[in-house]
């Protein structure tokens, strides 16, 4: 090694020994006959002095000339500091320099390497390397490294294998869209890059073996959100031989394991809530159970006032802000114009104020007599001081519609700490909802979930109604892992496939070899797989997946650091048989 | 879960416990009072008992039904067996069953799922998920699976970091070609798939990650040869701050450590070998060091006997096979015929026998005196009953043939058994090799590869002189891991692009952004990529990487069992702005 110790690790007991350290110049700090330099490397940053009289002047004035970033080579003594700096661990020492080797010169980079970047994001994103350089970012790849650690740690003592299943596979063009590769060994034909190792997996367990896992890149092709990214990383688990139950417990146990180990917290065991009942209280399949500001529904109260927005209403409910009384008519206006933003769109906000003193105010008092509002009050338990604030329309936009209106006063009230953490499993998906686009029902999860037994019987006379063995694990309202006990007989997959408006012929081409292979023994199994790639930016208790991937594309899906997607020589489109149809303008 | 133990784990300690074991039906004996059925999971194997009078009839006939590989669920109270078995773990109980449910039938499989099976290579292919039941197919994946956990094991302890690179790359045409994925958001646009991570592991050491590892895929869409696979795996690894010394150190530690950790087998340190003996002694940058055999250049005892072959020959090399003597002519004959095969193409081979009884007969008698001869085998410390097998030709070409003869006298010899081991590390490799085809230099390892720095004045002069800080980890034989010292300034590396015949445009268009990176302090790095298939295999005493890879493709890239590449939708070439051109005929 160039080194004999990193810039982490000298102590106050290391002092009078001969270092060297390798590293990048952070700063230098020169006071008359005084130089410091700190030096940084991955482990962390030590300081380095040069001083007048007592270093060789060729050496000072040689030290006095390294720039911001310049990689240097520094032998010297360890010795105790004058001034000690306790946020750092090397704090209490630093090393007298008697030599510098320069191993690489650095121009001055386009941002500051600092925690607080003056760099903007385009930047930051085309110097991905300087960025990397920032603790910060630094961190976020640790912890994500970590996190992988953990969960191989885990999934290893519970017996599950590691299986790498092919990036090469075959395009199916239910769901997301695919990315494809040409063959160039058969012109015409095509490899797709898998969106999961879902009929893989299942494979894996109709082989027999019991317990799969994988850490695995996947694939899609969508128009890209903030946040999405082409490709990313899923924990992709099956398990045979299970029940619903086996896989909750195997993988609470997962997420339990990660906070202990990673975060060093101990969460309690996962409530469970069904999908109905997450829709009814939170007006959301991923609940953010941080904090509780449960919905409650009021047409029994709120109907037969003579209002009609209420009485014209499927449904008319609401939620009880604590202590927001107070709200100003500025405040409220705000929520009003919040609730009707197009996004969200419901047509106003009823309010209800329990004022301190007693009094009870609303925007409705045209409508309700004092009696009603108490009634309201008292189906919240709204104590004086709260706020009721209330919905109306058609149920599931109306629920759609507060569950955005809850998190925002989850958020102003200070409800939504980065770092709490709530989990949940969330159960009983249908198996089926409805495009309207597309004028047919999808699966909701994949076309490989299992119903319900109880349900299959309402397949055809109420396919909406019948519930799936699937769940979601749900993080602080984000939903971090979802997975389902599957199908596993050729004659329920392909009743699936129709349902889902596949003909005999379609669902033979594309999944002929999973319908085949569940005729050879394939066992009862399951699995979940959950977003690495959020998990870890959850823990790290950031709100952007980009944070926690080392080299990401941007929203147009481009690497700007390398300048990717890029045009190919004309030579390798020949060789595949294909050819650019429309050139970018 | 829907068992309580599974097939491997019954003892002669659990007699008498009520269990419930789930798995595949191996095989039934029904021998009239009694039927025994072979039952089967991932762990093992456990029988079953059933038995007239004993058990229930009904039971009885249903379990006489039971075909091959249906999936069940028995209860049944654990025995101690009558008859032992002491091939397998569970063979001094049995499960006297008390019901048995059937979890799915199964059709007669293609093939029989024992380790001699009767299916070929096409049928085991295309029913892949059947073939991996078999229990050799299994354990080459389960030994795939330990490989990785103590590789993870081994460079975690060495504070290596895991990162993820990108897998949607960028096309750079120099080397093997590249897979390439149309971009849908910007028309006539490409990403690549990684041949390798390169490129994006030197800009983490430049980005200060110090160690960086990964167990990543990678992709060469090349014309595939027996045992190649479009897509692969590798150990990646990258060290900065560090000398060639520190890189075999580390990573002959990774060695050892899996052979310790996989085989229980404790190696000795890596030799080291320098490609000009490699060559010299084994005419081979890959030496089968199993077995000893070298090389003996016989220049100047073979020329001036008149014998025109010798005479004529840039060089006279051989080796001694020991205790070949007695070799007959027919197999004298087979040698010969080997090495003039085509793909070989000597002219032919001398031999000479140095007989049991002292005498010595060549097969150039009337050019060699018995003097000469003895001189010969001077050379070689033959003994009585050794063969001396020459070559002679220009150098190159007979120190490669001279290697198959050698290989091929190993193996008849029985000198290379599969479960000894010898590894080395094989260095100083040229930095350059010239293509005759192209006329021009190619970078042997790539492009980023340092040359030493005493021999980069020879870089016009003599460019094939010019050696590498380059490595290779060597196997029985087998390159299993290469990597060198890295470039890591804009000028040696713009200066080696030029060497290669890149124009500065090509350069900077395909590897700017890490020429760029150069110039923003980047450390001294380096480090070595291990093919992972090819170490399992080789751990697992096997040629074919095909047998360690879960769903491998065939030699002409296609995955039988998804039957991919495939055509896709119209509307998706469409959506691509592609077209295709030559339809497959």
């Amino acid at each position: 090694m160039l080194r004999t110790h990193t810039c982490g690790e000298l102590r106050i007991s290391d002092v009078n020994k001969e270092v060297t350290l390798t590293g990048w110049v952070q700063r230098s700090r020169d006071k008359g006959g005084m130089l410091w330099i700190d030096l940084r490397d991955r482990y962390g940053i030590t300081q380095l002095i040069l001083e007048e009289g007592k270093t060789d002047a060729s050496l000072l004035a040689a030290a006095r000339q390294l720039g911001r970033e310049f990689v240097i080579r520094a032998k010297g003594v360890v010795v105790e500091r004058l001034s000690k700096n306790d946020k750092i661990a090397t704090g209490e020492i630093e090393v007298r320099v008697s030599s510098i080797d320069i191993l690489n010169t650095s121009k001055l980079p386009p941002f500051t390497i600092e925690d607080d970047t003056d760099g903007g994001d385009d930047l930051r994103m085309k110097y991905r390397y300087l960025d990397l350089r920032r603790s910060v970012v630094r961190e976020n790849l640790l912890l994500r490294h970590k996190m992988a650690q953990q969960t191989r740690a885990y999934l290893d003592s519970q017996r599950f294998i590691e299986v790498e299943t092919p990036v090469l596979i075959k395009s199916t063009p239910e769901g997301a869209r695919d990315f494809v590769v040409p063959s160039r060994l058969n012109h015409g034909e095509f490899y797709a890059l898998p969106q999961s190792p879902q009929t893989f997996k299942q494979l894996l367990m109709v082989s027999g073996f019991d317990r799969y896992y994988q850490i695995v890149k996947c694939f899609r092709d969508e128009d890209l959100r903030a946040d999405r990214q082409p490709e990313f990383t899923q924990i992709d688990c099956e398990m045979s031989f299970i029940t619903q139950e086996d896989i909750l417990n195997t993988f609470e146990g997962l997420v339990r394991h990660l906070f202990k180990n990673v975060k060093g917290i101990e969460i309690p065991s996962l409530p469970r809530m069904t999908y109905d009942d997450a829709m009814k209280y939170y007006g959301s399949d991923k609940p953010d159970t941080r904090f509780d500001m449960k919905f409650v529904e009021l047409n029994d109260v709120a109907k037969g006032r003579s209002f009609s927005v209420f009485d014209e209403a499927e449904l008319v409910v609401g939620i009880c802000a604590s202590g927001c009384a107070g709200y100003t008519r500025k405040q409220l206006d705000e929520l009003t114009e919040f609730v009707k933003r197009p996004q969200i769109g419901t047509k106003g906000l009823v309010y209800v104020r329990f004022e301190a003193g007693g009094a009870i105010k609303s925007s409705v008092d045209k409508f309700f007599q004092e009696s009603d509002l108490k009634k309201i009050g008292e189906k919240f338990g709204a104590q004086p001081g709260d706020l009721v604030l209330i919905l109306a329309g058609a149920r599931d936009k109306t629920r759609k519609a507060l569950n955005e209106l809850r998190l925002l006063m989850g958020t102003q009230l200070g409800l939504r700490d980065k770092n709490k953490f709530s989990a949940l499993w969330v159960l009983d998906f249908p198996l089926l909802e409805w495009n309207e686009e597309t004028n047919r029902w999808f699966a909701m999860h994949h076309p490989f979930t299992s119903p319900k037994p109880d349900d299959i019987k309402l397949l055809d006379s109420d396919p909406g109604a019948v519930r799936a063995n699937a769940y979601d694990c749900v993080i602080n309202g984000t939903e971090v892992g979802g997975g389902s006990i599957r199908i596993h007989d050729r004659g329920t997959q392909q009743l699936m496939f129709s349902k889902l408006g596949f003909s005999d012929e379609e669902a033979r081409r594309q999944f002929g070899f999973l319908m085949e292979a569940f005729e050879f023994g394939a066992p009862p199994h399951g699995g979940i797989a959950f977003g690495f790639d959020r998990l870890c930016s959850l823990f790290g208790g950031s709100d952007s997946i980009r944070d926690f991937i080392a080299f990401p594309k941007n929203n147009a899906g481009r690497d700007m650091m390398i300048d990717t997607p890029a045009t190919i020589l004309q030579e390798q489109l020949d060789e595949l048989g294909i050819a650019v149809k429309v050139a970018k303008p």
